[in-house]
């Protein structure tokens, strides 16, 4: 798999989310994979869903915003989407949830036997708590529940897998620059083996 | 409860989920409450969290953006709360979610035992699917999981529900009209009650 898009989202560019997909565009370059990104924040995506990108039931062919069909197209030509993003309130932020709302949509990506041009996801998810806390409540679950099944298979992707990076804020940790390069080569470790990987 | 504050997000103020709106609204003043509603469209509200809305995990007396600290001074003289809005890929559409994520906040009405300034909210979740197809999967315990653990309760409010408006598409239905009116009267029901409840 040597083409892969990256879609992230976070308000800074310095942020921890920001580093992780530093490292990981030099993870992939490193393999000898290409890599087309997305930045949400910083491309100025607007997540608003509006009447012109509102589902037609009846015609899957619904021609939708230029940003839209535009997005959709930069999808097409990839072996493989990594998706990195802070959980906020155990889900996705509101950026990344109105991309998939606008761009994901009905007879582009799912509906009628339309489906993702991949079938590979990595959905890497940064989480402030530490995985004791937020694992106990199945917090988890859900939110694999949420992407793996209700948006990747959804879409057709089925070989889709979240990895989840705890405790970026560091509860209990001394030597925090050394943890977050504990957890970025976990997120590294996943990009790695996805650009080895064969095609299906 | 008297005071109720409704939010609710759909692009369009003609579609089922505006029509339910008004006729909450009409409810809530025929039982002899007050309502205040934020249209989060067409307030223009901006679902993306900034810099200026993010967390300081050791200031819980951070000044959010204007915008933040005006909306939430809206909630502070609530009994109440309605959200409505349309399931979009099994949980809140983008708007709402940025609506919490920024409003929400730490410091406002969670951390540091801040708690929003009321117990009750109820959730109307317009469905385009049947309900059986949708609860197959457990979307409707994901969904209850999200909203009522992972925002109500964290934020303090404790007595929180989801009623389900189902198949708003009307699949296998001939009277549509008359389906949309009995789910209009289920969504009524639940404010009827909450009005002629008893502050605890």
């Amino acid at each position: 798999m040597k083409k892969i898009q990256m879609i992230w989202a976070h308000p800074r560019m310095e942020s921890l989310t920001g580093r992780v997909v530093a490292s990981l565009r030099e993870e992939v370059l490193k393999e000898g994979g290409t890599i087309s990104e997305l930045d949400l924040y910083r491309s100025n995506f607007d997540p608003l869903l509006q009447q012109s990108d509102e589902p037609d039931w009846n015609n899957p062919d619904k021609k939708y915003s230029k940003d839209v069909m535009k997005l959709a197209g930069e999808l097409r030509t990839q072996d493989a989407l990594i998706v990195v993003f802070p959980v906020w309130w155990y889900s996705i932020p509101a950026i990344l949830k109105g991309y998939i709302e606008r761009v994901w949509n009905y007879g582009i990506f799912y509906g009628k036997g339309r489906t993702l041009p991949f079938k590979t996801i990595r959905w890497i998810a940064l989480t402030g708590e530490p995985e004791s806390s937020f694992t106990k409540r199945g917090a988890d679950k859900i939110l694999q529940s949420q992407l793996n099944t209700g948006i990747s298979a959804f879409c057709g992707a089925n070989d889709s897998q979240v990895t989840f990076l705890y405790n970026t804020l560091g509860e209990g940790i001394d030597d925090i620059p050394g943890h977050h390069a504990d957890l970025t080569e976990q997120a590294r470790q996943v990009v790695r083996e996805l650009v080895r990987k064969s095609a299906e």
